[in-house]
């Protein structure tokens, strides 16, 4: 490293690249006399440079092409913040070959070529961070990585998503249904113009699998995630987990039932009792609880999207990296550190209908004679036990009711062949409705 | 370094000291294969080496000497875990002298010597690392070191002593007194047989004192710290809060009003709005709640205390000093980094009297004609403006009433100088207790 300054490259310079350019420049005092070193963003890659933005940069800093950034010799570290996974993986990969640390916000890139990168970055001697892929502003990865590192994880459970977390609290607050909430959510920024990313549950099984990579050493295939959004969450779910003392939230789960047994990743809404952490965090927040072996449950709540929530993290990567560049020494070489050590090529990838839980079910169905006894016969056969049948009128139309069932502990598999085959009834008017009860601790 | 082996000393083999050997022991391999070196406990000071318990360790590791543990040129790493705070600055400041990396768990020791062993492990390039001093095994202290490291915080608060907020909790879901609880507590190993460190506040205002340091950089003065414990914490108390929305917990804040404004350093039982996060976390857990400038609010729950949460933030501690070791090369060199950065030479700290709230006020009055004239205009004299009052009748005596008040923001100089005059009055029979209401946000 020669000297007093180390330079950064920005590839992409949206509302995050923005924003870390704004605070680096805002912070730059504070962070020399802590580093010892100023750290200057000396290049930056835009799509458009003739676009107007609301942070001026310096239009001699600036160029459209993303790859001469990544292997620019005079830069140290490279954060790219474009989004996407194609190009993106092709600039982060360029930047690890020529020996840069690379710190990226992007959990889709990650979720599809993390394994591949991280392999080149240790190749090559350099390191890839990415503390703004989860959580966004919550330091969580570091506490996962470093805070808790003695630690083994039985399971960590999330918050990932603050539109899916905005839409539900609002449904739950107003009463309003689904796609009011959602037309609203996308007025007011909360949700963007395609919203499937978000309530499909597609992002915080990114983040699931970015957090499953980092507790067990694992990367899991997206398609190995069990995923479900908020779209068919319905004010009866609302009410029915207001009234016993549970919320609605959609849940990131990954999870070893005990050592030696298989991971499993899932995105599930989730009925969460009120009381726990995971129950009472609303709006746009996100949180994360994590069970370590040594520890017990640590928990995590913040903002978890916006401009200067996730420049937050990307500028604590930054500054790790330049650590590392100044204990580095004269050549800046310094060892890979695995950033999940947790002998992960020994853990199996559950089949996702291993999960077992207590489940909710919502069906609705004619209410004539004999069907509560073909459900529940259709159940027993299943070997699913309920605990509960509750019977509400959809509506002004008598004779349409839905029944709300909940069960014991059960597989998913049983509960999920039961429901398809429950679906199948004459009396059953609509596709049922299932999601996980979640336990207190 | 010497390759494949870091050596950690031990000082002090109580509870903490046993649970870092034995689960450094257990995760022996797991550290390895990240670390890519051996981590081990070579040599343990104990008071009474003869004394048998639950980790065994071998009695050729084991001395009653902790200097000569200090000192050790085989050892890379020292851990205090003493306790007290006359012999730890000794042995401390002998290891960092020794150009060691000290890891400690002593928020006393840090409290009234952390600027001096600070210096030294800058003059002598050692370092001195501290997680488990603060909130046990949830790592706020990495987070506002280094995850957080681009902000600048307007306020931290926290629930810092697991002791009390067992007591309140039981206070509050039991209805018993302090008292009847303290008792059982003791009994059940929540609270010391000398409970006054935890219940007056002492250690809370400790750990206050460690985080104002990491926040602003500035290290204030125990007895600067506007300090009250729970004893006179009642059940009138804890009835007001629930019917009001509140919780009572014992609340560690370190505050500036704005950027420029004084610091101010406070432990006190605090009416807690119950839907935030700090107004929910029950038992012996700990809570912090985080404003920084950048990210916004970010709060962190969990274990505070306890054999296993301590000795996971410890064991954080020896892992990022082993990294450390490695990362400095042959040498084992490192440049000190300054734990706070944030300017605290130019920041003051605040008289006690300056901090503004909103108070609640518990009197315990005769109740006879002309009392409320009395009390409302001692509290107009002094510019204090009532919110609301209470009254309600005190055991079994129809004429002594508990007359609850709550304010309108004003300064503590002026409630109690209030209070103090209205604990002057005849018809005022116990003395006032007075504690500040939290904001939502």
């Amino acid at each position: 490293m020669n000297g007093r300054v180390v330079n950064v490259g920005l590839c992409g310079f949206g509302v995050v690249g923005q924003g870390v350019v704004d605070h680096l420049e805002r912070k730059r005092e504070m962070l020399r006399d802590q580093l010892g070193v100023e750290v200057v963003v000396a290049r930056v890659a835009v799509r458009n440079p003739s676009k107007s933005r609301d942070i001026a940069i310096d239009v001699a800093r600036v160029t459209d092409d993303a790859l001469s950034v990544a292997v620019d010799p005079e830069l140290d570290i490279v954060c790219e913040l474009m989004g996407g996974t194609d190009k993106a993986r092709e600039v982060t990969l360029e930047a690890l070959k020529a020996g840069k640390i690379v710190v990226t916000a992007n959990k889709a890139l990650l979720c599809d070529h993390g394994k591949e990168l991280l392999a080149v970055a240790q190749e090559f001697g350099g390191h890839l961070l990415f503390e703004a892929s989860v959580a966004g502003g919550i330091p969580v990865i570091k506490a996962i990585r470093e805070g808790l590192v003695v630690n083994e994880f039985s399971s960590i459970r999330g918050i990932l998503n603050g539109t899916c977390n905005y839409i539900l609290t609002r449904m739950t607050n107003e009463g309003a249904s689904y796609q009011d909430i959602l037309v609203e959510a996308k007025e007011l920024g909360y949700a963007e113009a395609d919203e499937s990313l978000d309530v499909d549950g597609i992002d915080a099984a990114h983040k699931a699998v970015v957090l499953a990579y980092l507790a067990y050493g694992k990367w899991v295939d997206f398609d190995a995630v069990r995923l479900q959004g908020i779209k068919e969450v319905r004010q009866e779910d609302i009410r029915y987990a207001k009234d016993n003392g549970y919320s609605v939230k959609l849940i990131a789960m990954v999870d070893r039932e005990r050592e030696g047994s298989a991971l499993r990743v899932s995105v599930l809404p989730t009925l969460m009792p009120k009381e726990t952490p995971l129950g009472s965090v609303d709006g746009v927040f996100n949180a994360v609880s994590i069970q370590g072996d040594v520890v017990g449950e640590t928990v995590y709540i913040g903002p978890g999207a916006g401009r200067d929530a996730t420049a937050s993290a990307v500028i604590s990567d930054v500054v790790d990296a330049v650590k590392l560049l100044i204990l580095g020494g004269p050549e800046g070489r310094f060892p890979f550190l695995d950033p999940a050590p947790r002998n992960g090529k020994r853990i199996e990838v559950a089949r996702a209908d291993e999960i077992e839980s207590r489940y909710y079910v919502r069906l609705v169905v004619r209410d004539q004679p004999g069907v509560m006894a073909e459900i529940a016969s259709i159940l027993a056969s299943h070997s699913v036990s309920l605990a509960s049948v509750n019977q509400k009128e959809v509506g002004e139309d008598a004779e349409r009711v839905s029944l709300i069932i909940t069960t014991h502990a059960t597989t998913e598999a049983a509960v999920s062949e039961a429901v398809a085959e429950l679906g199948e009834l004459a009396a059953v008017e609509e596709r049922p409705f299932l999601m996980p009860i979640g336990d207190a601790s």
